[in-house]
C-alpha cells in the first residue's frame, strides 16, 4: 500500500437529496438546494448528490429553444457558487444537475450536465451521454451528447467516482438482448471505479420500479462498486417523477430505497475498498432491502400527486367536474376530494331525460359520502331550446349523433362557464379505453384542463375503484357494478357500441401498449377505431401518465394515413 | 485512359420523378412508382430518382412504433421488385426511398434508406446519416443513423454516384459558422464523385427555397459534380411538401427547378467527366436558372394545397366555417371557395346583439361575391336562454368573461352540429398572432378540424388579403380596413386588449420565431401571454405550417413552468 492509499478513508459518507423541483423556478430550486445542504451537513457527508437538472427542473422540453433561459439558470448556478463559498465547509463535494452551453457552433446548443462543487467552484462538469429520445422525451432535439470515451470520472478524497446522468445507465441489454442504444458507454469505462453516482429524473409508471432496479443493480455489479441513484420528485404536466432513489452495496444489492413522492434527506456511509475480498456486506453493514410490488395504493398516490401538482402549479386551488352517475366520474370525484379536500371540489350533475334513476341515486349517494360542493343543473330545457331554435339544416329533426353530441357539448359549456366564474379548473373523466377508440365527444365530455385517469384502462378503473371502496367512504358497489353508459340516447349502453371491456383492454394492451400487430377481429376493430379517431386525441387535454405508453404528448401519430397494420 | 474508362459514357441521363405520395398507402405509392417509370422510360434514362420514403410516404411519425407497418412496406418493395424484373429494361437504375430493418438488437429498430434497383434486385441499400430531430421531425425516436464513414457511393455504368437522403446535405455551416450537426458526413467522403443524388422529403415554408438551394449548391460544389435533388409532393397533416426539385451542373448552379405542388417527370443528360477542365457549362449545355423570390401567390398555393390534402385525405368533400364579419374568416372563406369550389363550402353567420351593421354588410357582400352556401343562425336567443336557465352559481348576473365565452361556445356547438349532420369538416380561422397570445376561446372559436391560417401572422393575413382582393372577386376593402374585433361584448375592439398588430407581430417574430430574449415592454407582455396561454394551444386543432416555426406539433412547450425569459 503506497502512501496515498494510506490516507484514503475506507468509506465515504454520501448524502442523498431526493428533492421536489419546480420547472424553471430557478430561485426556488436554488433555495431548495441550500436548505437541503443545511439539513444534511450536520452528518458530515463527504459528498451530496442532487437529481438531474437540479436548478432547471425536468423535463424542460422546448423551453430549451430559449438560450435566455439557460443563461438565467447559469446565473443562478453562480449565485449558488457564491453562497457555498461563504457558507460551506470545503470538505463537502456536491453534485448538481443542470444545462450547460455547448461551446462549439456545431451540434445542438446545450449539454445536460452534472456540475461538481469541489469546495471552491463548480468548474468540473460532466455531460450526459445517452439522450432519451422516445415517448415524452426529446433530448436529442436540443442537447448534444457527451462523446463516447470522454472521461466520466473524478477523484475525490482518493476515491474514483463515476458520474452518470439518468439515461446513461439504461443501455444494458434486456432479457431478449435488446437495447435502445447501439453502444453502452459504461462498457468504455476501463478504469476501476469505487463509487457510481447517478443524477436522475426518471418518471413513474405502474410496475416500473423493478426495471429501474435492474439497471441500477447491473451498473453497480458491472463496476463492483456501490451506487447512489438520486431521482427527483416532480409533477410536470403529464408526467410524475416519484423519487424512489436507490443506494446499492458493491454487490449491486439495494440497501436503501427512498419513498415515493416524498422528499428524502439521508446519509449513507459506504464501504469503498476491500475489492479483493468482494465481501457481500462490508464493515458498514447495511442490510439488503427488497422491492415491494407496485400496489393500487401507490398508483393512487401517483394520481393524487400528479393532479395536485398540475392544479397548484397552474395557479388554481379549486377544481370541479361533471358527475354522470357512471364509474369514471365517480372515481375522479373521489380522487379530487382526497387530493384537494371536499371544500375545494364542486361536482355538477347535469341530467337530461336520458339520465336514469340509477344515475340520480348514485350521484346523491356520492354527494352524501364525499360531501363535495354540489350543483344540479338539468340540460334538458337548453337541449330542447337548441332544437327549436336552430335551423333543421344544422340540427335535423330525426334524433341522431348530432343530438347526442349537442347534449355533451351543452354540458361542456356549463362546466367551462363554472371555470370562468369560479376560478376553478375542470378535471377530466375519460379513461384510456374510451380514448383509444374515440368513444367520447370532442368539445363535449373530452373537455378539461387535465385528465388524471386518461392513462387508466377501464379494467384498471374497476380495480382501483374496488380498492378504494374497501379503503374509504365514497364509491359504492352500485356504481362499480352498473353497466357503463353514456346516457345520450334512450337505453344506450357502452356494450352496444364496444366489445366487453375485458376484451377491449386486452386488445389495447397488445396493439397500443405492446405495439404488436392486430390479428383477431377485435384487435383489428380496435386498430381501425384507433386510427380513425386520432383527431379527437390530438385536441385532447393533457393526460396524467402512469403507464409506459400513454396517450398525450409522448405519442405522435399522424392524423391522415392509410396504414392498416 | 484504361479500358474500363473507355467504355464509360461521358454523360448519364437522369430521370427525376417528383411525385405526390400518400402516407402509408403502399399500394398507391407502388402504383405511382410504376406509372412514373412508364412515363419516363421512353427517354431511355440511365437512372431514375424518386423521393425519400417513396413507398411509405413521409413523415410517418409514430407509425414507426409499429414494426408490422414496416414489414408491409418491405412486402410491397418485393412486389415492386417482381414487377420491375418482368417489365423493365435492365439498363435502368432506380433509387427508391424506404424504411429498412436494423438487423441488430441494439439501437433504434429501423434505418431510413435508399434502395437501389440495379436491373435485377434492390439489394444495394444506403442509410440516412443525419436524422432531423427538431421542429415536427423526430427521426431519432425510431431510426438508427448510418454510421459515419460507412460507404455512401455506388458505381453505375462506370460513374461514382454519391447517395444522400434529405438531411444528409444539411450539415454545411451557415453564414455564422453554425450547424445543427457536430460533423458533416459529406466531408468524410474522400473519393471523387461523378454525380450526387438526394432523395428528399423537405417541407415547404415561405422563403425557404433560397436556403434549400444554398445547401444543394454547396454540396454540388464541394464534390465538383452535378446533383439531382428530388423532393416529394405531399400534404401531410400540418406539413406541406412542395417538390421544387433541383438539378445542378457540376459548378453547383441550378439548371432546373421543379414546379411547386405539381408532379414533374423530367430527364436530364448530365455531363459527368471533364473534371480537369472544370468547364462551367459542358457539352450538354443546360443554362443556369434563377430562383424567384417567394410570392403571395405561392403562399396561397401552399395554403390551398395543404387544405385540400387534409380534407380529402380525411375522407371529406365538403367544408364549412363560421363567418364573423372579420378579416380572418373572410380570408378562409375565400380560400375554401378557391380550394373546393363554391358548391362545397358552407358559411354560417351566427350574429348576436353585439354583431355590428358593418359585420352584417361584410358578410352579405362576401356571400354575393363568393356564392358559397349560406346559413344565418342567430345565437342571441340561445344565449339568453342559457342565462335564464343556468344557475347564477355557474353564470353570474354581471356580464363578463363567462358570457363572452358562452357566445363563442354556442357558435362552436352549432358549427359542430353542422359537421355531424352534413358530413362537412369545420375549417378554423384563428391567425398566428391571436394564437400566440391566446386571444381566442378554447372550445369556442378555436374549434375546428384544421386551421389553414394558424401559421399566418395578422400582418400576413392583411398582406395576403390585399393581394387576393386585387386578383379575385371576393374580399372587399371594407373587411380589410375595419378595426379587428371579436364582437363578444359592447363596443369591443382587439386594440383594447392587444398592442397594434404591427407591434405584436414584430414581438412574435423576435421572441417566438427567432427565439430571442424579450426586452421591450411589449415583448415581455407577449412572452408572458404566450406562457400563460399554452394550455389553449395544447388543445388546438392542427395548423397548416407555412413558416419555419409554427404552433402545432412541432412546438412542445411545457404547460406549467416558472421560466421568465
Amino acid at each position: 500500500m503506497n502512501q496515498e492509499n494510506q490516507l484514503i478513508e475506507k468509506s465515504l459518507k454520501i448524502g442523498v437529496c431526493q428533492v421536489e423541483l419546480s420547472l424553471g423556478d430557478f430561485d426556488a430550486n436554488k433555495q431548495k438546494v441550500i436548505d437541503s445542504i443545511e439539513k444534511i451537513k450536520a452528518e458530515n457527508p463527504d459528498i451530496i448528490v442532487f437529481p438531474e437538472c437540479t436548478l432547471m427542473g425536468y423535463y424542460p422540453a422546448d423551453l430549451l429553444e430559449r438560450k435566455s433561459i439557460i443563461l438565467d439558470q447559469l446565473n443562478v448556478l453562480k449565485e449558488l457558487e457564491y453562497y457555498l463559498k461563504e457558507n460551506l465547509n470545503p470538505g463537502i463535494g456536491i453534485f448538481i444537475g443542470g444545462l450547460s452551453l455547448n461551446p462549439s457552433l456545431k451540434g445542438k446548443p446545450f449539454y445536460n450536465s452534472a456540475f461538481f462543487w469541489n469546495g471552491s467552484n463548480f468548474e468540473t462538469v460532466f455531460h450526459k451521454t445517452l439522450l432519451p429520445t422516445y415517448d415524452i422525451f426529446d433530448e436529442a432535439r436540443h442537447i448534444e451528447p457527451n462523446p463516447l470515451n470522454y472521461p466520466q470520472t473524478l477523484i475525490w478524497k482518493g476515491h474514483t467516482i463515476l458520474v452518470t446522468i439518468c439515461e446513461d445507465i439504461w443501455a444494458w441489454e434486456n432479457l431478449k438482448g435488446q437495447s435502445y442504444y447501439p453502444e453502452n458507454p459504461l462498457k468504455h469505462q476501463k478504469d476501476s471505479v469505487d463509487l457510481i453516482v447517478n443524477l436522475s429524473a426518471s418518471p413513474y409508471w405502474f410496475n416500473k420500479q423493478k426495471t429501474r432496479l435492474r439497471v441500477i443493480s447491473e451498473t453497480s455489479q458491472h463496476f463492483e462498486a456501490p451506487m447512489v441513484y438520486v431521482n427527483q420528485i416532480a409533477g410536470q404536466d403529464e408526467t410524475v417523477f416519484d423519487g424512489s432513489s436507490v443506494v446499492t452495496n458493491k454487490e449491486g444489492k439495494p440497501v436503501w430505497i427512498g419513498d415515493l413522492f416524498k422528499e428524502e434527506f439521508k446519509c449513507f456511509e459506504l464501504d469503498l475498498l476491500d475489492k479483493e475480498k468482494k465481501q457481500n456486506l462490508s464493515k458498514i453493514d447495511l442490510p439488503e432491502v427488497h422491492i415491494k410490488p407496485d400496489t393500487e395504493e401507490q398508483l393512487y398516490e401517483a394520481l393524487k400527486f400528479g393532479l395536485k401538482s398540475y392544479v397548484h402549479l397552474a395557479g388554481f386551488q379549486k377544481v370541479h367536474l361533471g358527475l354522470s352517475g357512471g364509474l369514471d366520474s365517480a372515481l375522479v370525484a373521489q380522487l379530487c376530494v382526497d387530493t384537494f379536500g371536499k371544500e375545494n371540489v364542486t361536482c355538477l350533475y347535469m341530467p337530461s331525460k336520458f339520465s336514469s334513476d340509477l344515475s340520480d341515486k348514485i350521484v346523491k349517494d356520492l354527494k352524501n359520502n364525499l360531501e363535495f360542493k354540489y350543483i344540479e343543473q338539468s340540460i334538458q330545457a337548453i337541449f330542447e331550446f337548441y332544437i327549436g331554435e336552430v335551423s333543421t339544416d344544422i340540427i335535423p329533426k330525426a334524433f341522431g349523433l348530432t343530438h347526442e353530441n349537442i347534449q355533451a357539448r351543452i354540458r361542456a359549456n356549463i362546466l367551462m362557464a363554472y371555470s370562468n366564474s369560479n376560478k376553478s379548473l375542470l378535471i377530466g373523466t375519460s379513461n384510456k379505453s374510451e380514448l383509444a377508440v374515440g368513444y367520447a365527444t370532442l368539445y363535449g365530455d373530452l373537455c378539461s384542463a387535465y385528465n388524471p385517469i386518461g392513462d387508466l384502462l377501464k379494467t384498471q378503473v374497476f380495480a382501483l375503484s374496488k380498492f378504494l371502496m374497501q379503503e374509504k367512504q365514497g364509491l359504492t358497489s352500485e356504481v362499480i357494478k352498473r353497466p357503463p353508459s353514456a346516457e345520450l340516447r334512450e337505453g344506450q349502453k357502452d356494450e352496444d357500441s364496444l366489445p366487453s371491456y375485458e376484451e377491449l383492454d386486452a386488445a389495447i394492451q397488445k396493439i397500443i401498449i405492446k405495439r404488436q400487430a392486430a390479428n383477431t377481429e377485435i384487435e383489428k376493430w380496435v386498430l381501425t377505431k384507433l386510427y380513425q379517431t386520432e383527431f379527437k386525441r390530438w385536441q385532447s387535454p393533457p393526460i396524467l401518465k402512469v403507464s409506459q405508453h400513454a396517450f398525450g404528448r409522448g405519442r405522435r401519430m399522424p392524423l391522415n394515413h392509410k396504414a392498416k397494420s
